[in-house]
């Protein structure tokens, strides 16, 4: 399914929540089907950490006839985050006051920051209310920040292998990749490729976590007769992911969304998360992976019972947490039904 | 309990099974009790990663009276791994040939040179019956090889969070950290501090997996009123671990020692994993963590069942991998009588 893809510049003054000041943001987003005559069929993805605005790319057999991301009954919409490198305003872009790109001056950015910006996107394309919003992993806490902050908007949420705040555990993951990247003495350098091998290294970190024990030993078990002096295969694949990585993003957007993940915390300012997360007023399907090492299964059942009302259902996959990635088949049946209202 | 600490030197050629040659190689071992005249109470300890020969420093609780290493029973002895820095020849020792230290010449070793030193060591000292041989994590991986390659020399043997070979997700995570530690460019530098940068990053990807999401969750949540501004507990954590093996450590014996872990397989060229470990003649008691991330549970009963007749037992703890260092009340109950006896 291929998408339309824009690119909207709101102008103005955007002022993150931890100081600076964006003059006019751009937000680069894919839409996918029409909106109906009512503006009642829109479904809006929120997309996780490195991926992009074009999620039929990045989420196989989901913006399918038939799936949770019908493009014949939906307007699904995604919009790059804020921060990233692929269409929407970041590190990359140019610092107006410079003419030159932001880099490490880029101002630090909050997962309120980004939903801002989805806010701002959804009111210029005049959709009041949201059919469904669904997010997995970062998407997933920016889908609870957004319900949290705009609870009316929302018939439907879908929240899948994430949590209502960056627990020390995945905080943990994050900081060990900003020692691999800053381990690379040329991040910093005015450059965007600045931090090549640093950035491979913490994608190769966030791989393990993404994978886990029984992905990697499914699919990476070195082919009987290898040698000692033959690479194992789990070290072609670590260095080839991080490469690939390098090709299509860069060291200073990644830190920049780094930092977004870290704070994230739909608790702060509003009496702690319990109390923020009774303003959410849509019915909420939470979906855990059995084999997610980052939200582990015990992590997404508590946040289930933490939300009024929240039906708890979980994937079964030895792919960990990109599990979500690749079992479309039984995310369909799980979400599917609960968008269309049948299980009320 | 302050053990007796010695280095012996084993003069001749030490062959490598990956090639090179050490003229002559350096022991550095720790002793704690006495050889009884029969000669019957050794207890070997194979030590893991960064660990060194003083058994009772970075095993707390372990060799003390009425414990499974009691320094009034038995002669306890650990020798510090080839490849090592505390006292084995390693990358930083003397290379004979030019009088500087090898840094990245140092010969790729395996586990079985570690466990072939081992028993240079054992027979130096009169020690042909080891009455138990005890590893865990990479200590393990040296005890299953040696009781592979001298079935006859053990009464008992012990492994804790091991396995009979490098899966696949282990080798991911070395991979991982060797691609922290090459992203610091000062790695090669003929210096003992070069890559230290890198190995403080490839420090903290180890700590993830020792620790894993409920060791982090347990003891790094954020303090209550920490601001935005704060540095979470999380990411100091993992700087000061990176730290402060960069004090004790260097950056090229930890890439020997992943090297040894990469290539370990009990299998190699001997017929596969299941033949090799038919030739283990002793009673084995395997022991798993509940919650380790690196070894799983499940992989944990897998090996057991590879070994005729041997038991399984699980440590209850929510410290993952780093459990065994911490858990040892459940330990003592598990090894003692199995030493002693009296469960068979």
């Amino acid at each position: 399914m291929t998408g339309e893809y824009r690119v909207i510049h709101i102008p103005g003054e955007f002022l993150p929540e931890r100081g600076g000041v964006l003059n006019g943001i751009d937000i680069a987003y894919h839409t996918y089907g029409r909106l109906n005559a009512e503006r009642s069929n829109a479904v809006w993805v929120c997309h996780a950490l490195t991926a992009n605005s074009d999620v039929a790319d990045w989420w196989p057999h989901t913006v399918e006839t038939g799936r949770f991301l019908d493009p014949d009954k939906n307007f699904v919409i995604c919009a790059n985050i804020l921060g990233s490198c692929y269409g929407s305003t970041g590190p990359l872009s140019k610092n107006p006051d410079t003419g030159r790109p932001w880099y490490t001056d880029f101002p630090h950015l909050t997962m309120r920051d980004i939903v801002r910006a989805h806010i701002l996107l959804a009111d210029a394309l005049g959709i009041d209310r949201i059919h469904a919003l669904i997010g997995s992993s970062v998407g997933g806490f920016q889908a609870l920040e957004w319900a949290v902050m705009e609870p009316e908007r929302f018939e439907k949420i879908v929240l899948i292998a994430t949590d209502a705040y960056a627990s020390p555990w995945t905080i943990a993951i994050d900081e060990t990749q900003r020692m691999a990247i800053t381990a690379d003495a040329t991040y910093g350098e005015p450059r965007p490729d600045a931090g090549a091998r640093g950035l491979a290294a913490a994608r190769a970190i966030g791989l393990l976590t993404y994978r886990g024990p029984l992905g990697y030993n499914a699919t990476q078990q070195d082919l009987p007769g290898a040698t000692l002096e033959d690479p194992h295969r789990a070290c072609t694949y670590q260095r080839h992911q991080g490469d690939k990585l390098v090709r299509r993003f860069d060291a200073y957007s990644y830190m920049a969304i780094l930092d977004t993940f870290d704070t994230h915390d739909v608790g702060r300012g509003r009496g702690g998360r319990s109390a923020a997360l009774k303003r959410i007023k849509a019915p909420v399907l939470v979906v855990g992976l059995t084999t997610d090492i980052i939200f582990t299964p015990a992590e997404m059942r508590a946040l289930a019972a933490s939300i009024k009302g929240a039906r708890y259902a979980e994937l079964d996959s030895p792919f960990g947490h990109d599990g979500f990635l690749v079992e479309h088949e039984q995310l369909n049946s799980l979400i599917l039904p609960f968008l269309e209202g049948q299980t009320e």
